[in-house]
Parts: C-alpha cells; structure tokens; sequence
C-alpha cells in the first residue's frame, strides 16, 4: 500500500480526460494535476523544445514526491518519454504503449489509423510501438493541427459544420484506406468522438488514449503492490502555468465536475 | 542619419506582416525580428504571463542596440506597451495608436468594428484610444481565438468553407451593427482579407494595424532624425525561439520572399 499521489501532466487541458478516467477507475488515489496553460499548444513545437519543457513538468511534479508519473499528452509521450525515462528513478506513463497496445489487440483486418498533433506524428513512435507488437499491421498516419483549438473553441459536436468538414478532411485517407480501427492520439480528441465516429462509421473502433493509459497505469500499480488501498475519494489538485481562473472554466467541462477554487498557478520555468 | 536596426517582435508569424510593410516603406533600415515561436500563440494568455513574455521579447532585441521597436502584435500592444515604454529609453511602437487613428479618420457614420485575439479585446485597449480621439465613436468587438490557428493552418482563402463559417460568424454582430470601418487588430488577419471583406461587404473599410503601424513609425522616425539615409537594401536578421527550418516555410508564405538559411533558433529564456 502506497499513499502517494500520482502526477499527471499535459500542455493544457487535454490531459484532463485521463484524470478523468484515473479518478473514475481508482478513485482512492490522490492525483496531481499540471496544464502548462502558458505555453500550451505542444503540438507543432520541435523535439528540442518539448524535451525541455516535458523536464520541468517533470520536475514541478516531482516536488509532490509522487509514485508515479503519468505523461496525459500525446506529443510528449511520442517524443520524450524515454528521456524522462532514463533520468527518473519512478514508473513513468505514456499513452502510446497502452493506446498501441489496444489497437494491435481490436483490429480485425490489420489497418490501423492513427491521428495525432504534429509533432506527435513526424515522431513515428506509434508505428515503432505497433510494428513490435504484430509485425504487418499497415499503419496510415495523419497529423491533424487544427483539432485542439477546436475542441478549445467549444467546435465538436455534431451538427456542427466547421468540426464536421475539418474532421472530415483530415480523416478521408483514413477512411478511404479501409482502417477498422483508429487511435485517437491525442488527449483533446475525445470530445469529439462523436464527430468522428459517425464521419468513420459504425464499423470502425476508436481507440481512446487517455482511457487505454489510465486502465494500463491501473494494472502496473496493482502488480508492483504500489495502489493505495485507503477507502475514500483520494485528494485532487491542479496546478497551471497561466490564469487559473481561465482554466477552471474549461476544465469543469472537460472533467465533468467543479474545479473553480481548487487551480493554482506556478511558474514552471523555476523547474529544472 | 542613424543606422542602428529597427528591432520587430511577435509571438510568431503574423508580425511578419509588418516586416513585409516596413522593409517596402523603409528598404534601407536594417530589421532584426524575433517571433516566440516557443510559446506561441500568446492571443489566449494572461496579462502576466503576456508582460513576462513581452520584457523577454524586448531585452533580446536590445542586445542588437536597436534605434526603435516595434511590437508587431495586436495581444502586446493592446496589453504590456505602457510597461514597455515605462522600463526603455528608446521608441517602442504598438499597433493599437496607428490603427485606432486610421480608423477614427476613415469612418463616416462613427461605427467602428473590431476583432482581435481574446486578451486583445478583454484590454479594452481601443476602445479607451479611440474615445480619447474622437469621443462619441460607437465601438463593437469581437474576440476571434481560431483565426489565428486556421491562418497559419493555410486556410484562409475565399470558398475555404471552414474559414468562411467561421469568420462569418464571429462578424454576423459588427455586420448587424452597421460598422463601416473594421480594424483587423491582429497581424495575422490580413491574410483573411479577402474573406473577411466578401463577408463585411465593399462599402466596409478594413483598417490592417501592421500596415498602419509601419507607416507610423517612418514618420516617427523621420520627424525624430532617426532615419538611416544610406542608399542600397537593409540587413534583415531572423530569430525564433523553436525551429528555425518550421518557421522558415511558413515565413516565405508570409514575406513573399525565401528567407531560409536566414533564419536562427535562440533561447528566449536567457533573456530578462
């Protein structure tokens, strides 16, 4: 039994699906938030760039003495999870192992679809990840730059006619490919699920990453004795590099409860 | 005559289109441009985080022992200029000044429309400049957080659908209202010209703030003997604070010129 939080991080908001699905599924274990609301978006940013911010939210997490790290954010898991691997002595979590791991799992006809931020894509680190895992799967690969800021405007319900024609663009290759299954590679994406799905069809899987990693970190928790066996609701903070007045906003959206008075802000860039 | 360069700053690409404005008007001033790639855009932050941004902005362009700077962004003008001028002893130049005087003289029936990033509009910057120039202007503004995103995503041409939903509906209210002038407060949007003056009609007259920022400030120079009289093509120096071989694409776009291999990555956080 071990009571201390686990840390999670993302660019911003994105990252609070798998808070989500991490309080929904172990409800007892405290949770650290951070958003880097004040660099956010991560996306179209270099390697060079994310590794050293993926550092200092590393490192601001770490001030919590965490058990575990969990990297919510798609482009930083494809592009410095096994930098913050090799310098951290504690379980550190990203979403494409357990995300891949699904995919190579559900599909029926070997075509994979994957979409994800810039960055996330040139990194390749999906097609490493599935080509281990069952060698011949075809992956079809498409970077998709303006879906988080239309999740963040508010645009990704149906019906609505700029999500649906933006999200139809970026995923006819994918549906014209015959993919059966397709990983959502990028925290922000779930709000749009239903766009998506109805544009892929019924016969498509979507693969949510936010949820596959938190049901992964779940697992490794329980075979390494490090769960926290406490009965109760477990203690949630978050924390922001910008306005934590304009995050809670959004974030009450995103996590489906009230978080206003619970955001702090800090100055990430004090983190080495 | 006084041959120091201009320093130009923004938190990325759209400043470019004050570049582009002051190396036509002034082709034999040295320019030296820094876009905070790293932490773009700045259009959704704080004032805090945005005056921490701008100081960075500014002590790197002093390195260079600028004669003036210009800050070629709609967000830094409209939030952190006064604190600017108030902390150096050299000319800085806003686009809020030049653009709300354009507008103030170019309207007739005294309804001006404005649209800009949200910590643009929440500044109110315009609006107190405007009253101070001509009271009784009638002002109506509008925050367009995804035209920046769709711009520097290439989609911004007229029978673009997605471009022209969205700026439609950001200006069906400044439509309704009967504004016959409207003040593009963001350096990225006259890219959307064309869009945004289908949608506005021709009788609307489009105030684009690089523009009329980059023909204050020659005047500025002038009346203060700043100008450099040297015959020939000024210098032009290009700093990032992400990858310069990202930006250079993109930036040719904008410039109408190649400036790869002109192009220089910094650490923008070296600088206080």
């Amino acid at each position: 039994m071990d009571t201390r939080p686990i840390g999670v991080f993302d660019s911003g908001l994105g990252g609070l699906t798998a808070v989500r699905e991490l309080a929904r599924i172990m409800p007892e274990e405290d949770l650290v938030y951070f958003g880097d609301t004040g660099r956010v978006p991560y996306g179209g940013r270099s390697r060079e760039i994310l590794v050293k911010y993926a550092r200092q939210d590393t490192a601001f997490l770490r001030s919590f003495h965490p058990k575990a790290i969990v990297i919510a954010c798609g482009t930083v898991s494809t592009t410095a999870l096994d930098v913050l691997r090799a310098e951290n002595d504690i379980p550190i979590f990203g979403v494409v192992g357990p995300a891949a791991r699904a995919a190579a799992h559900v599909t029926r006809n070997g075509r994979v679809g994957l979409i994800g931020t810039k960055a996330s894509i040139r990194s390749g680190a999906y097609e490493r990840t599935l080509a281990k895992l069952r060698p011949g799967l075809e992956v079809t690969a498409r970077a998709c730059p303006l879906l988080v800021p239309l999740v963040e405007s508010g645009r990704f319900r149906p019906g609505d006619i700029v999500a649906e024609t933006v999200a139809g663009e970026y995923l006819a290759p994918l549906r014209e490919r015959g993919v059966d299954t397709l990983i959502l590679g990028c925290t922000h994406y779930p709000l749009m699920k239903a766009v998506i799905g109805a544009y892929m069809g019924p016969d498509v899987s979507l693969v949510d990453v936010g949820e596959q990693c938190a049901r992964w970190v779940k697992r490794q928790l329980e075979l390494d004795g490090l769960r926290n066996q406490r009965p109760g609701a477990g203690r949630r903070r978050y924390f922001v590099s910008d306005s934590a007045e304009d995050f809670s906003d959004l974030a009450s959206l995103f996590l489906g409860e009230d978080v206003h008075g619970g955001v702090e802000q800090i100055d990430i860039t004090a983190y080495e």
